[in-house]
């Protein structure tokens, strides 16, 4: 079988591997969907990022869905040929943080294509995959692209429960990339009454407003374009920060109100961070991190209509055509989520 | 001017008042429609309930919503003409509770069409009514009978949002009269995965389905039909009882998982609580009570097409036949939300 | 060695039982002393409470001390003849709620001496007990009657957690036996600007008056000794019922402010809950049940001397004297904790 | 009468006023006591901090004590000459925020000593000083100097309150003036099982230990002091970074367990944060501003001797030398918290 496997920065390779088979309690997954997540295209652009770096090749990729190909033993409650969304969230169950129910803190986390540890973690971009029974959600109802997207929709639910209170709020969200969209619909969902987006590239504030967004600002066009909100102390409830930029973030805590929230989702380098501001409005800068059993619920509200993750799904492309997804992925005046077909 | 006065228990008249005049800070509406509520109908029914008891005569209501007339001097940012729902909570803004921000537990309430304090305070079902500007939010975009169900809406949403976390939760509803159909969308838009309702009333659990009830149980014809959610402790993260009645409380406790919640908003009598059941799963029984900032909410959540109430109202009378408009909401095989026209 | 085991209700006698070694990862120990808790006292006295019933004989007692005489194969980090307190917590960690961190909800606990499940989870009122290393938590520089204190410090301490903020509020605390004692001293230390608590019993209120109360009123002299905290709606933030009696409930809701916490702790049956007065006041009514993590709490906060359970030790009786200890716990006119000395 | 005025940088003054009379609702006090803060220092020192600045001459000076003197009219529940705590957080009452209950961000704040609005708010360090009768806290059984010091615990319980769970938890503080060691104060009233501080002066680090802290580190001789908390991804569940410095708050993130939370009270300039480390452990930074019904709570925990103020008490100077007294107030080698007697 095939997989996407990241040997160095921009060397991107489809390698042959040793088929597998499933063992006690596990599964076999003829794989179906992967979307390309930032994560992977650090990997694939400059070998990782900040002190995480690829030290050996590492097949990439944690946004997955396959079909049941073939059982291990003693597995039941699944069905032979039916569609899930693998959970790449792979904790031990036995650590400090995993008994305290944190299993997004796990010690010893298994996360799919995670070059921290050494040897790397390998990725789910292949075109079979076994996993534990329990990685496997039913996605029937679902596309199989939808499917894959329950990964990055419970990182978007993560940090919508960890906001709080969203029900009637005031939310802002700085940066429209998949996960400031999918933070935009997961906003909505519990109840957000006003979102107002802001981003640098038209195409992204495009897909905002298709996906939910009340308001888009164009911060390239309009620098001054939050600072309305800034009377009286501010106007936001409820800040989610996905694009990682300094600039947004503080832009964003001034236009909150006092005890406003802001969800730290994007990932860039240190911020200097305006204390005086925060200490005085009693702001609440909150890290969110991946998820857990947001997965369940991220397939569920999928099937229900609840959550509708399809406007997202901007490409799709064979595994053959790998490297092409990356570049495509790479232009954000194109793409929102690329994704690769697996089958 | 006519309004709707209930002068003791089945004694309910339309009665000839003088004209009002708004004061400065005030507005005077030419009201267009009042719901009636439950707390209506027991004035109409049995002059009160528990020790609340009618002492004079009383307009009653209190979700109305209206049409802008006159603007008393200093009001600002209010038009002739527009359509407004009314905050029928009014609190003193000086006591110890408004003072922590507790302002439905105001030591001075005024809320319309209550019988508690002597002399009562007058309700809002009459064709003209003199309001502080504060109480008016603008409803611009809905239907006067949309406006009129802000007051229900709010009474719904601020038992959700007392509830906590409802993204990707289990949520059990027990009482699908207008309260409990009003918590179905509530909950549903603060991201309930899943909403089970029960009531012994078809008609209701009709209404509960087209309202977004995932699944409906009459408890009427299946007693046993929640048992199935007692498994491995319990089933619902959340439970809005919303039938006053002890029965269905006691089936919503042992179907909720360990830690769950449920919001009491039926109010009935005393109620035998299994409290070891409440103890050994650590449950967390609220009460819920009125509203107030979620008033704002309501009005702009329907506005932005985010709760839909219009197929809960299910008759509109001319104020001519107000008496039949009470016996009407009685009939609960019938009626959902039943409102009177003051224009 | 000899173990205390309940036969029937009324038949509680001294068996000898086969000696016990450590397997890998366990620890053997030489007990020092065992507390009585009201569960103990239900077997001896009725054979179990509500549903719960003996069926076989059962080994008594989960308040516990001991020291190290023995370390199975791989334990480190104790030490042979270091004092322990030992947790009686002995959750799966592989049920849902255990991976949730509700560990005290696992579906397959094995809490010492409880006939919930069949057989019979045994319990460690006996000279000798192995026990899982992880249950050993070194308790050096208390007492063994201190160090056996940890267990139903941490029913209070628990309870304290889930009660919300202390720090500064009202406190009432209803019935004053061990676990209300304990919950004034928990209080305490959590910060309680004000402590009252109410009881039946004279020499239960001189225990809470010795321990911490800042005002104890005796409820059966005086039977309206909580009236005057109901003006305004009401006084205190949190109250402990400790009683298990519906008087005790309704009078503390009474004297609870708008949204006041009750924590339940006293088991009772079933009791009549004033349900108007809990919705429009918007109380909370928690369960509290058992710990887990607190009882490592439990064992720093004595040691460090932040909270002082000696005063509560009313008796400490040698093992041979078992009975005449049971005979004396259940006099609550003279016993706080009474004790068994094993060694 | 006499008072300490600002003019402007290093230009303090004892200037002579009008003497005042109370009107309606208000009371004279003859003041006793006034603790010098960190603001106060400011203003004498720089003329203001960060874009506050003394535009005109202003009275400094908001942790006072007093006398009654007399009383305006209406005054009820006052007595002549009784010592109280003045309360120096004066919200309008009416704005979104006081009717929301946050009244420590009311919009019309007239906080003592503030130049931020303009006319100023003037302070309190004075003769004699006429307030609202809601200002004053009987502080009976305290002396003129704990009185005074009511306003920095406040701040110290504000943030405590702010920071959740601290029962049984480990805490960190950073900087060890008098906030700091307040904080170590609050949160061992709290329940913290053990407090760690840091600090760069020996002297400062007495007060520490003195007061409660477990263990202290001096920074400035053990810059890796704090390191080896850091493994298993950290050990304190808060941190109370007192001290407004960047190194402080980086090194407290790194010893913080996932999910810890940081208590910001001290004021600098930006700072540079480790964003990656914040959204990985999940950490949640939070601003604490002032307080407003934790004043009552602090007089309260103080009159019980639940908190011991007085061992932060370094020095005490009369009005006459209040120049020495800002001087020494200056010198964190010498002084924990200054203060001036008024008569």
């Amino acid at each position: 079988m095939r997989a996407i496997v990241a040997h160095q920065a921009k060397d991107l390779r489809i390698d042959e591997l040793e088929n597998v088979k499933p063992g006690p309690g596990e599964v076999l997954l003829q794989m179906a969907i992967g979307g390309i997540c930032g994560s992977d295209l650090h990997y694939y652009n400059h070998g990782g990022f900040g002190p995480v770096k690829l030290k050996q090749p590492m097949i990439l990729g944690h946004e997955v869905s396959g079909h049941v190909a073939e059982l291990g033993a003693g597995v039941t409650g699944i069905r032979i040929g039916e569609l899930v969304s693998v959970l790449p969230s792979r904790p031990c169950g036995d650590c400090k943080y995993c008994q305290e129910g944190l299993r997004n803190h796990c010690l010893n986390m298994r996360f799919y294509g995670s070059a921290m540890p050494y040897p790397h973690i390998q990725g789910a971009f292949s075109e079979q995959l076994v996993v534990d029974a329990v990685q496997c959600v039913n996605a029937e109802g679902l596309s199989a692209g939808e499917a894959a997207m329950a990964e990055p929709l419970s990182v978007a639910l993560h940090a919508t429960r960890r906001a709080g209170e969203i029900l009637g709020k005031k939310v802002l969200i700085t940066g429209s990339g998949p996960i400031g969209a999918l933070c935009i619909q997961a906003a909505r969902r519990a109840g957000a009454a006003e979102i107002v987006v802001t981003d640098l590239a038209t195409n992204a504030l495009d897909f905002a407003r298709k996906v939910g967004a009340d308001k888009v600002v164009n911060m390239a066009d309009q620098p001054q374009g939050l600072a309305d909100y800034s009377a009286d102390k501010g106007y936001f409830d409820v800040h989610f920060e996905c694009s990682g930029s300094a600039p947004a973030l503080v832009a964003g805590m001034a236009a909150l109100r006092p005890r406003g929230v802001i969800m730290q989702l994007g990932i860039g380098g240190d911020m200097e961070v305006p204390m005086i501001m925060l200490t005085a409005k009693e702001l609440d800068l909150r890290g969110s991190f991946r998820f857990h059993e947001e997965f369940a619920f991220a397939v569920e509200l999928m099937q229900k209509g609840l959550i509708e993750v399809k406007p997202l799904i901007s490409h799709t492309l064979p595994l053959t055509d790998a490297l092409i997804a990356f570049e495509t992925a790479n232009d954000r005046s194109q793409a929102m989520k690329t994704q690769i077909a697996f089958s």
